[in-house]
């Protein structure tokens, strides 16, 4: 599976602000170039903590890109939501595309059965947290070989600690939001050691709106 | 007064790990970039978190440079530390280049007159915490027209919170450090309406080392 992670961030490196309320960071340049990605993709993963915050619905994407690249149908919508807290009136449980939830065994059955009524598929993986290896593993062999992942830091984070993130595409606004408790592309715990540092390697600088967009791949 | 923050980021935004370790983010051109720009300015400040941490020496800068742009002597060397808590020995007050510390009238006596023995010049400004409008003002008038910052992130999302800064630049290494403690290079407690988010306007971006750097100024 080819995993690529997209985010807008401010010059500071913030993905929102510390109150975690959704900030325009890019413009218009950039919107169509995540709608390219989103075509490009067969499934587009964000965690719980984003659906909570921004309620996204994830349906947008450029069809006639999607059309270019080969691809059929509409890219699923996936979240990592190890307790099942999706609301049930969630936007991204709404429209027309699927949704696929990756919880854990701790995930309450109630919860469960209520968003498998909204037709929702559901990927147990992991007891505690969802096991991330596990539940993408899972997804490909339900025939996502591409998956766009669209945030936040302490989902990417996570991806990044299990080696499962092969490129990573920021857009860099020029604008700063400061603030120690702000989200940023990577959170969680963090790496310490040299040695588990992910390194990259750049692969395009590009100015697009009022900022730049830098694009990686992920040294393996 | 001019101010022009400069640091070297991880491609998430961060100045160094969680556990504050400094960390090789750039590389010998870039090196060479910072040494060019210490040379153009009359005075380099940090912040006494970057001190404790770092402890940096901030003497070396391009002999070469500073005389092609017509400034004669070395940088000062300037540390904000409300109350002085700069350990005696630190090397920012080691060798030959000056040194100044800026306080506030909580810094204790005793400190600050073991570190005047050490021949460093002290600004007192504002009452609990370095009150930098002030402080930058009493620089301006002893000479200083030209500011180089080097963080933390702390210091600088003061500097702006108070339109203190007038260009940014970031290197923006390729590797990912994570952490939500880890500090970014605006830190601080964070913007949260739109009004106040200081815009900047892109002006440079160029590849450096295995990164990008990327050049601001601030829109006032
Ligand atoms: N600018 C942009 O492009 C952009 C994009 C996306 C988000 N954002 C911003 O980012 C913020 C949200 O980011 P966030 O970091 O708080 O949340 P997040 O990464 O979207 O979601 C984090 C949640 O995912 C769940 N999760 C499940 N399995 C996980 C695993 N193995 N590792 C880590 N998390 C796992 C966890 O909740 P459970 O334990 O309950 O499962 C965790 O709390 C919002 O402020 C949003 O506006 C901005
Ligand atoms: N990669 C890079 O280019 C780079 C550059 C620099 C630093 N760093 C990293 O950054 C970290 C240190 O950053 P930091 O944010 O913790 O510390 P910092 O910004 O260097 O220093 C913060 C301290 O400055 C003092 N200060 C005085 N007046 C202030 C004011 N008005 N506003 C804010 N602070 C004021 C405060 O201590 P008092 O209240 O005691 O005065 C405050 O705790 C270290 O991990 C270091 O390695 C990296």
């Amino acid at each position: 599976m080819h995993v690529h992670v997209n985010a807008a961030v401010s010059a500071d490196g913030k993905l929102s602000t510390r109150r975690r309320e959704q900030v325009r960071i890019s413009g218009d340049e950039d919107f169509a170039r995540v709608d390219r990605i989103r075509a490009e993709n067969d499934a587009v993963l964000v965690g719980v903590g984003t659906v909570l915050a921004d309620d996204p619905s994830l349906v947008r994407f450029d069809r006639d890109h999607r059309e270019s690249v080969g691809k059929s149908g509409v890219p699923t919508r996936v979240v990592a939501d190890s307790r099942a807290r999706t609301p049930p009136d969630a936007a991204i449980l709404a429209g027309d595309a699927p949704t696929t939830l990756l919880v854990s065994e701790a995930a309450p059955i109630d919860r469960l059965s209520a968003l498998r009524e909204a037709s929702v598929s559901v990927v147990v993986a992991g007891t505690e947290r969802v096991d991330l290896p596990c539940a993408l593993a899972e997804l490909e062999s339900r025939g996502v070989a591409d998956l766009m992942v669209e945030g936040g830091g302490e989902l990417v984070f996570s991806l990044f600690a299990d080696g499962l993130v092969d490129a990573l595409t920021l857009y860099v606004g020029s604008l700063v939001l400061g603030g120690r408790e702000a989200p940023t592309i990577a959170d969680g715990e963090g790496f310490v050691e040299r040695a588990s540092f992910p390194e990259l390697s750049l692969d395009g600088v590009e100015r697009v709106d009022d900022g730049v967009v830098l694009q990686w791949t992920v040294d393996s």
